[in-house]
């Protein structure tokens, strides 16, 4: 009968996108951009005693293209918690001059199509994809996408075992990137329009096009792969903000 | 023949979703955010003496990403008190600072594959599931959806015994969550752009997925299923409409 | 060969849909807002010597839910008219209150699969049909139609005794709702985006799901129809006018 | 092979829809109203010139409905010609109060599926065609349109003679109408999102959808045809320029 | 197996289209708009340099229709470039003018379905493609385009041999138009919404309509090709840009 995979989650996950108001910005004096920056800073460094206190992770991005300028990847341990963040940047000065352009809100998920012998939250290695810290590399990968459900074609009514099959095929694919590129995959069935919502984080955006390019080819990819939207970003550390937000 | 289910429908109910305009609500003077908020707490204070008198029920929600940033879960006992509320709301200073982001317009609706021997509306069960309150739960799960009529599978073309024998496998997959995951189905053929309306309530946000992907491999999920999108929310209570609009 | 049916077509009609602007309205002074319902009165005052003389039609609701606030119905006897009809309403001040949501534009069409014995433009009961007086029932229900042209099941290459059958039964399910829901149909080809436009009036708005849930079952709608969004309203006759815009 | 159809072209076209911002244009004064106009019946008046010497025609209508206030259609001997006219309008007073809507880029296209015995660019009845004064009737209606290109029934797979045999039968049901609607199809292949462009012709509006209604029972729209959104308007000749603008 | 092609990447692109906001210039002061131009042609001077250094490429348009006004296609070594030369133009005061409309990121890509025998990036022939200047024809076009992922249909499913041959067929379709056609191909999977953009050059608009309809009859495309917007663009060199910004 019903063949749902058993999936354990971690820290809840919300990207945000954000679409500067450079004009807007320009207009404002220097000292409210001042005022602006040193707050951001300041709710950043609030956020990196979080980091530091595994109590979550972050990471901001400035977006290459029109579909937005900053995205933030927030992770929390609970729904709320990423609410209160979402809301908290809204408060500060310097949202007034990035308009939300799109979101998207899961968890991080993982899954197996073989038993678990130990109580993963007591495994270290586990625990540390549950409860990661976000890769600090210069580029990031985000797309949300789901499994088709088709007329004749539905991953959902394939066997265990078939799903197993394919998804097993993929990671092989995948296997030649894994040093390259780590990711960060989470659910968000019942949370937002997709089923899952993918971020992969790489030194060289090449290998995003190379990886995905390569497992479009896998049975999976090619006939159950519904994909949305590819955001791409750079990092914004610390050590960039000013240079960005400089006129 | 015609197959259609017989339906009993009870309160209607307005979803309706707000983006909060923190730059506005920033640039007001301490005065106008008080009297906006002295102004829409007297009117949640209003709807709750609505709700004690079990003439209608109301729930408020911050929503997590960037969809919305309010959800008001509205019902009331005709189509005509749902548009004086949003109209009420409308007027309110409050809305000045909530942009219009979507809704969702239904009602409550009951139905069965077995036939009822009782007069529901003199079943007390009955009633207070056509006329509820809404639960106050921690968290907010809503997604309109509609049955698949494509061109080789069509759900309205099932016989009834099929419809019954799919949907009763379906309340099996969700029978675990029955304690932890209240809802409220309503039925929005007539009325808004997809079939059904459903709001899920639970105090935790991970029992939304929980049920939401173990029932997505169901056949009648699975199959005919047609999602909208997926907005969750953190419920508004009065203690907490302070923190949440404090600068 | 071609088996179009034939059809007979009676008064253009505009279905407008505005939001209103509540902030810039409660922004407005008294004096302004006076003279906006002054004006705006005298228009349907106008419009009303129009639907009295039978050269027209109109009515208007106020819409559940965020896809528009108000509704204007508008019949008349040319393209051009409503072209005119439309302007107007943009010239005058209560419009700068009221932003264009979207429209449908269209024709009242009847049509019969049976052959017509009599001229029906000598035929009364045909004429008021095609040259109607809005009924001013307490809700309207509006959505645009289409029939489907899929790959393998297509409405227009079915033979027109097919169809025939299909419409008959279509007729049979709405036969308990013919009292209670009035309803006025419009041919929409060339027009706008959908084949069809659908009104329906009735004073308890529960009929529409009941009458649209049943025949959704049927096969002409099961299979065959693609239906757009569906814009549910209350009447705003003159006696409610006041209240609706009074703060 | 590919069985391309041989196409000859003539003018460039543009579609530019333009939606009245009525509430600017009553903010504006008098005054400022008076000089767009001018300038605007100055640029009609240069336009008029280039019609009358063959180098290009125009035609500006008021569209029905909420999609656009204003459609112009615009042809020209090069697409460079277009995208100044577009901008030299852009430039006027009179654009201030008329935001985009949509637009639609496309190029005169006649095409046969007979050879043609001779040289196209010497027959003046060809040239008219391709070079055409655009018939200034009171009414237009324009869609967008593409062929479809399905998993199963493709146009662009069918061989040459089987097109042609769709196509006669398609002329075939429009011949009653030829002389009541005149139209002119442009190509759109590379240009904009659909592959063609219909622009229809008549003083009686009905026209449209009896000609379109009747075709699209015809196996080549009924299988084939892929409609974009409808547009109809209502020819602005000088003589009602004051009257549409006047307040 | 998995039998993807084998790919080589050059220089990253963005595809960068902003909307004029001619009524936002016309109010600018003499002054400003001198200050705004003078401040964009340094700019192009600097992109200019890095042309000539050949670190990069870049070309701008005013574009046909209402999609957008002006179209930038930037070529650079890495992402970050990319996103720096948009964040710069973003600082410009010329901006402020220019509201982003949409974008298009990806990066030059080369392919083949026969064995390289050599170092691709020892080859100069494939060096001159991998990092290009861009041709500066009279006109571009751009669209995206993916390759069909369907039920009984899908690119990504064909055994390598049998898109060669497709892909072959298509090669010859486009011969005729090798010469007067320039074209720059650019992967985008993972980097955006579809899997390639095509941008084309040329000195007369009507080649791309002629190309892309013959080509429309290949299989590849007829079956598999999925066309997203086209764009076309007249270019706008420094001689064009005073005409251009000139009221």
């Amino acid at each position: 009968m019903n063949q749902a995979m058993k999936t354990i989650e971690g820290w809840y996950c919300l990207h945000d996108f954000r679409m500067m108001d450079w004009t807007k910005w320009k207009a404002a004096s220097g000292q409210q951009r001042e005022h602006a920056l040193f707050e951001f800073k300041n709710l950043l460094k609030k956020w990196e005693r979080i980091e530091e206190n595994k109590q979550g992770s972050h990471s901001v991005y400035t977006v290459v293209g029109q579909k937005a300028d900053i995205m933030f990847m927030i992770l929390r341990p609970s729904m709320k918690d990423l609410n209160e963040v979402e809301t908290e940047f809204s408060k500060t000065s310097l949202a007034d001059y990035m308009k939300p352009a799109c979101s998207y809100v899961s968890v991080i998920e993982k899954s197996s199509y073989s038993p678990m012998n130990t109580n993963p939250y007591e495994d270290p290695a586990m625990l540390s994809k549950l409860y990661p810290t976000i890769p600090k590399n210069e580029y990031v990968c985000f797309y949300p996408m789901s499994k088709l459900r088709g007329e004749n074609t539905n991953w959902f009514m394939l066997p265990a075992e078939e799903r197993k099959r394919l998804m097993f095929e993929h990671i092989d694919t995948g296997r030649p990137y894994t040093e390259k590129v780590k990711r960060i995959v989470t659910g968000s069935v019942g949370f937002d329009d997709y089923e899952w919502g993918v971020t992969l984080f790489c030194d060289d955006a090449l290998q995003f096009k190379k990886l995905i390019y390569a497992t479009r080819f896998d049975e999976v990819s090619a006939v159950y792969g519904i994909f949305g939207s590819f955001y791409i970003g750079n990092v914004l550390k610390q050590d960039r903000i000013n240079q960005y937000f400089h006129l």
